[in-house]
């Protein structure tokens, strides 16, 4: 079979690592007798937007919508164009339209990877964020009541529904029935959040009586962000509301030293849908330009595209081959304290590949 | 001038605390001439509402609303009384009723604490979280729909005012004024959260026109709490809303070695209610009744009392002893390394006091 991946390079950074991504693609390809076709798109990027004054064509759904997977780089250049148009007018709206209900990101520390954390070894950090990657907080529901007077308010709501809750956990659980701990975590805050959040905490309890071999537990948001810094390995799989789901996210990678290598799957589990492998970090206007860029998390991220095809071994080939490539400093590119650019690292892990 | 103090241990390890915190209270209000008087109140605890089928009696505003503050222990138990009717029974409704719209907490790093974070010394880690404290994500608007069929769903608001978001604003920014570094950083979610997170920004920036000496700047609540462990050494004050802020005053003392020894004011800055000064630890139920729980918590919010009460030189001097016991490890409790009970502790700061 061959796979028809759709490939979206986006703005800033994510343009420059993209490449570095496929060329690791098509080195494990290679390797592992996989066929991947790649079709290549330029919209969902702020150039696509000043020649054509929207994020994306009218017709994006039928353009990648039938793909097996989209590959997608960064997008967003806040200087330019405002988040709510950048984003909104591509990311979340493949999220959304696309149904990728899970948003899914390892939280692992790499050797070679300085750690923040003081006496943590690779090995020690090693779970799984899955975060709620349609509703929640990140509604469009709410508005302005009596604009710039003294009563000015401005609601927002929080939208949980059944069909939404109990399939992000449903997936978490049984994502966690499938690894040696078996063990779930619920980020929640029902003490505070008084009627969103113990609902979603009722939806654990009852999800999690399906799932009997799971052992599982809660924390309230605040103390779980504190205990991912004082307690990594206590971590097996996390599961996340859209809002806890992304600060989550954040803050592991952070914890195993970067979200610089960092990949990320907006996942639609049927396959309705394709799903979008990303790296985590953003078009990072900064330092777009330079070719310093780490693509480990574009190339990382390729690697979840493939597991997710079905071709595990292509796809651990590139995980190991990242592993390696970390090892060596001079093949890590500055950000991680090593001399290589962003080509030279690509290359190094396509050459580890085997 | 005599200061009339509103004493609440409340549960668990709260009633172990507050002796020690009131010991050294009375060490430095002896050393520096301070007057203060304590009433004590059972009220706010599992043990009252036992007896009473409430946390507090009908009259509890007449009963503390006119003392100069109150000083707080920990509520909560959860394997006897819910959440909501033992916090929103008491600390929530202090925050509200008495307007308290200020949740003020330090994130210091302290010789003698080990770090989580590697190569983090004293000096590097201190600044201010400024949660806004009674409004935000955590309303009480919302409700359930469909109950118990696959249409269910649950809607909650967050709701910001004008009056609300301007307040905590202006308190954060005076903050960061009267500190050497006058930086200001906002937590916001501004690409995700598209209505009230925008409002929010709009504010402080309207704010900061106000403060042209304070530096400022804002990250979305991802990268922010990805920054407090990659980069402690920016923050100077940082500003949140009600949930924003409950995060990273949770997630700063972690990065600090422990929740156990950070203070809490909720503070209602004009002084027409008393202010509430407690540990952010809670009650424990864990190791409640072994001697064993750190009394630093409850000893250093007793400090930031004194400070609010205007009495800096006596403050000042408690939280020096504070420094100098951390300091010894054998002054120090289990959770610190050493083999102090909460007793020998909070005995030895009390000598320390100077
Ligand atoms: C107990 C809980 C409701 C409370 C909060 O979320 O405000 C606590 O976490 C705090 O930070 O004081
Ligand atoms: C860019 C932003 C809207 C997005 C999010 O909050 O979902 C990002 O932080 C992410 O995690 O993919």
């Amino acid at each position: 079979k061959q796979y028809r991946i759709a490939v979206i390079p986006g703005d800033g950074i994510g343009k420059e690592v993209m490449p570095e991504g496929l060329r690791v693609l098509e080195a494990a390809a290679k390797k592992h007798g996989v066929s991947l076709h790649f079709d290549h798109f330029d919209f969902s990027s702020w150039d696509y937007y000043e020649k054509h004054g929207q994020m994306m064509p009218d017709d994006w759904k039928e353009k990648i919508g039938k793909h097996d997977a989209i590959y997608f780089g960064a997008v967003g250049w806040p200087a330019k164009i405002p988040d709510h148009v950048s984003l909104w007018g591509s990311l979340i709206k493949f999220r959304r339209e696309f149904d990728q209900y899970v948003n899914l990101r390892p939280v692992r520390l790499m050797p070679g990877v300085p750690s923040p954390l003081a006496n943590r070894k690779p090995g020690d950090i090693d779970f799984w964020v899955v975060r709620e990657n349609t509703e929640g907080e990140y509604s469009s529901v709410g508005g302005r009541m009596f604009p710039d007077t003294d009563r000015e308010f401005v609601t927002q709501q929080t939208v949980m529904t059944r069909t939404g809750v109990d399939r992000i956990l449903k997936f978490a659980f049984e994502l966690a029935q499938s690894r040696p701990k078996k063990h779930l975590t619920s980020a929640t805050k029902s003490n505070g959040i008084s009627i969103t959040m113990p609902y979603w905490d009722e939806r654990v309890e009852a999800m999690a009586k399906k799932f009997p071999g799971v052992k599982w537990d809660k924390y309230h948001i605040d103390i779980l962000t504190a205990n991912f810094v004082l307690h990594p390995d206590w971590f097996d799989v996390v599961v996340g509301s859209n809002l806890f789901g992304d600060i989550l996210s954040d803050l592991g990678p952070a914890c195993t030293g970067t979200i610089g290598i960092a990949p990320s799957g907006n996942i639609n589990p049927e396959g309705d849908f394709p799903s979008v492998f990303e790296p985590v970090h953003g078009s990072a206007p900064d330092i777009a330009g330079q070719g310093i860029a780490n693509p480990i998390g574009a190339i990382w991220s390729g690697a979840m595209m493939l597991e997710h095809l079905g071709e595990k071994i292509a796809g651990k080939s590139i995980v190991d081959a990242i592993e390696r490539t970390l090892a060596e400093r001079t093949l890590r590119t500055k950000d991680l304290g090593g001399n290589a650019d962003t080509t030279a690292c690509g290359k190094a892990v396509a050459d580890m590949v085997d």
